[in-house]
């Protein structure tokens, strides 16, 4: 049988089957209902990868790739059960150049354990989303975070990847160089396709110098539409911000309960200004004269680095701030829109979330149009679930309608698969032949993205 | 027969078989060599393209887009015949939305054009090769030239692009949102296919905002390779420039007889920086500093916008000055290496120009680490032309080797398929299954990027 076939090829350390192992590999951090593998491989190399797949191949047995299980829309659950492979023992760095501003890393590196890396040559990567996600994990779901609306997504930092395919072939589908024109740009292609098109065993990134001067800032305004409008006036004013969130009054609240926080609880946009000293301080000056124009009220600088750490790690709680309440579960939208839309998707946002009668909240990365709803529901309280997806689902038609998409940056996984006609129309035809033309068979995470059904 | 057709649903005044026309559709800029179209549409809807698609599906017509004919790989020659699809009367504003620095147009926009529409509303669209090309043929190489430094290529600019497939289908392959996880990603791929993949009739751009200050300057080195290594350390030290050009001396001293400028016929380093005043002149001087560190003689600095703008009609002359020597033609490299190898490869070329006794520079885009040589040489002298081309084919494999690519924006067209092989390896199987799969009668733009026979 398979598993006996992976132990044999593999060795026994590297596949399991406790209940452990298979409840871990069961779930990610969102509420779409947990399947267990039937078994866990741990691979150490490519090579492993390549046997993995061969015994897919042979007995015809799905393979469900798994970073951190940080995804928000049930990306790693093994739906169809088989293999999961989990990459935490390919975390090793491949190749550092510093003078290229480039790395090669295994998936299996953690975006954190990458910076601590790379830090000390004055580097980072600067994607980060939430959680401390794997970087394959990143690259599959092609996360960003509060940094995209300097950096872009995790696609834009991605020059090669190394990509197991269905049929046993390895392939690496760009160079090292910046920039190309040769080939089809595959690279584009595997980045958000959450390990459907193949197994990704390399990435080159590029890395960016740390800016010297780094400021933190924040303020509050009296709706949340009033943030999106003064986040449209300070993209507009052309100062590269570095991030730009938006927090909701009622985000605030959880946030300062979770964490013991005293942040104002009003609708707040919190900032980062950063690069030369001169630069950093010249941008923060004008910011605090657009909005304090916009009538802002609680303008407070964080220059210390201690007090602009805590501003965004709260920011980077808000999530779990919502789910340490007992008993609740919650769901979210992640849309993004264009940045003229944003202030009447926010104010829509937050008044399904009122004629809900759920708790929730708006916050997001509003400087890329970018923003989610968390709603929180008694998972035994009939009703309150359906009435939790629903705000969910109304936001992201309207997202759609004003030409922007239902997921920003959470990916698709199981949540988002119902929008995917209704967002690329005839083109899902073509996204559907090509999955079929990646893994025929559909070995690779299969019932995710596209129902093939 | 299908002209008729095409005329029938067309109507005659977009279809035409005039010798002039049949000529200017034959050949690019390139030296390979001219083919002329049986016929050539002008297609003013996408309508228009829908029905020249319908025929060629019917009758089995190749079919080659043509955008402003600047390629310089033979990309739009009809090399099978067939109908030759002129975008000059598709060159129209679908949707602009200066808010949102974002705009829609038709393919057959030129770049210039669409500067002076945005240009008034304080934004750019900063992509700028050397030729007034039109955007539909930049989205389908994925050109880009001095600002990529900053701004990346073409595909980095797009966020949806609406596409006539081979079967007459039509896609949208984006949305109006600044990112997004949802499906695959197609702009990409579309993006630098060369016509291969589907017929692009709508292109929805990225603006940026044009920098409050810009300030030039200029300095000279006694080699090209200190040139590379200077351009090594201004990149390290952080300084976001705006523009950073390579011109050896025989590309100055070319440059200086065509356009009747006075620089000192040196290795050249040519460079911009924007931001705000006060960014912009920081830069300048940290920049002067490094290079006097470096040693660099002749720093100068074009403060006032006529100056600025001199230097930079010289080096967008640079190709043409080499192309109006009287009855030589000439080759040219397109090599994009990791900035690490940059000085070594920048040696290589020179050496590969001087040992084949042919004339020829060596300039480029080094901030990317993509440059370029023009090696001219006499067609009615025999083995001139091996010899130039033997250049460009050693330092494309040279570039590849150290892990670039044998085309940072050029494209592959005629030129570059000989290098697709070697270095895209196993992937290029996929490349042509895409190909398949997109165009299974083989009817778009047949006879480029790969050898399908
Ligand atoms: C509190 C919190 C905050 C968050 N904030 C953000 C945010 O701001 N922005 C954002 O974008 N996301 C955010 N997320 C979501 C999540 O962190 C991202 O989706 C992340 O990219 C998932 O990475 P992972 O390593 O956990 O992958 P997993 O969840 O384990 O897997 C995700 C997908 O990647 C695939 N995959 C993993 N490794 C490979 C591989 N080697 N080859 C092919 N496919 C592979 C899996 O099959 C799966 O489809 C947040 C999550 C949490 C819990
Ligand atoms: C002097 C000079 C300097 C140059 N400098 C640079 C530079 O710095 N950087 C750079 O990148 N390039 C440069 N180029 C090359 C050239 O300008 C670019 O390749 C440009 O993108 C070609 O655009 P075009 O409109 O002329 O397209 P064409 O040459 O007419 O066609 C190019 C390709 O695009 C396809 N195409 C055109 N329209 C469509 C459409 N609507 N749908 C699908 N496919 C389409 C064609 O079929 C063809 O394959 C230079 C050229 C010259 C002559």
């Amino acid at each position: 049988m398979f598993i006996q076939q992976l132990i044999k090829l593999l060795g026994s350390d590297k596949v399991s089957q406790s209940e452990t192992e298979l409840f871990r590999h069961s779930h990610d951090e969102s509420f779409h209902k947990a399947v267990e593998p039937d078994v866990v491989c741990f691979p150490e190399s490519r090579k492993d990868v390549e046997m993995i797949m061969d015994v897919a191949r042979e007995y015809k047995v799905p393979v469900t790739p798994f970073g951190a299980g940080s995804g928000l829309e049930g990306q790693a659950i093994p739906v169809k059960k088989g293999i999961s492979i989990n990459f935490e023992k390919m975390n090793n760095v491949v190749n550092f150049s510093p003078e290229d501003l480039m790395i090669t890393v295994q998936p299996g590196m953690t975006r954190l354990q990458l910076n601590k890396l790379v830090n000390r040559h004055g580097l980072m990567f600067p994607i980060d989303p939430g959680a401390d996600a794997t970087i394959g994990g990143m690259v599959a779901t092609n996360a960003s975070g509060t940094t995209a609306v300097r950096y872009g997504s995790t696609r834009d930092q991605l020059l090669d990847l190394e990509v197991v395919l269905a049929n046993g072939t390895v392939i690496h589908s760009g160079s090292y160089a910046k920039k190309s024109s040769s080939g089809y740009h595959l690279t584009g292609l595997f980045a958000g396709s959450e390990g459907t098109l193949g197994i990704i065993t390399e990435i080159t990134l590029r890395l960016h110098g740390i800016p010297e001067h780094t400021v933190a800032a924040r303020c509050t305004f009296d709706t949340p539409e009033a943030c999106a409008e003064a986040a449209k006036t300070v993209l507009l004013s052309g100062i590269p911000v570095m991030r730009m969130e938006l927090v909701d009054a009622e985000s605030i609240s959880q946030v300062n309960a979770y964490g013991g926080y005293h942040f104002p609880i009003r609708h707040s946009l919190f900032f980062e200004f950063a690069g030369t000293r001169t630069a950093a301080l010249e941008e923060v000056k004008i910011a605090e004269q657009l909005m304090r124009e916009l009538g802002c009220g609680n303008w407070e600088v964080a220059g210390g680095s201690k007090e602009r750490m805590e501003l965004w790690k709260a920011r980077h709680e808000m999530a779990y701030a919502y789910r340490h309440i007992k008993g609740m579960a919650n769901t979210g939208a992640d849309v993004c829109v264009p940045i003229s839309r944003l202030p009447e998707l926010v104010v829509y946002a937050r008044k399904l979330i009122d004629e809900s009668g759920l708790t929730g909240g708006v916050l997001g990365h509003v400087g890329d149009g970018n923003f989610h709803t968390i709603v929180l529901y008694d998972p035994s309280v009939a009703g309150e679930k359906e009435k939790a997806e629903y705000t969910n689902e109304a936001l992201a038609l309207r997202a759609i309608e004003v030409g922007g998409t239902c997921t920003g940056e959470h990916g698709v996984g199981l949540g988002k698969m119902k929008f995917q006609e209704i967002e690329h129309g005839e083109a899902t035809i073509i996204m559907k032949q090509l999955k079929k033309m990646f893994d025929p068979e559909g070995l690779l995470n299969p019932g995710k993205i596209f129902n093939l059904d």
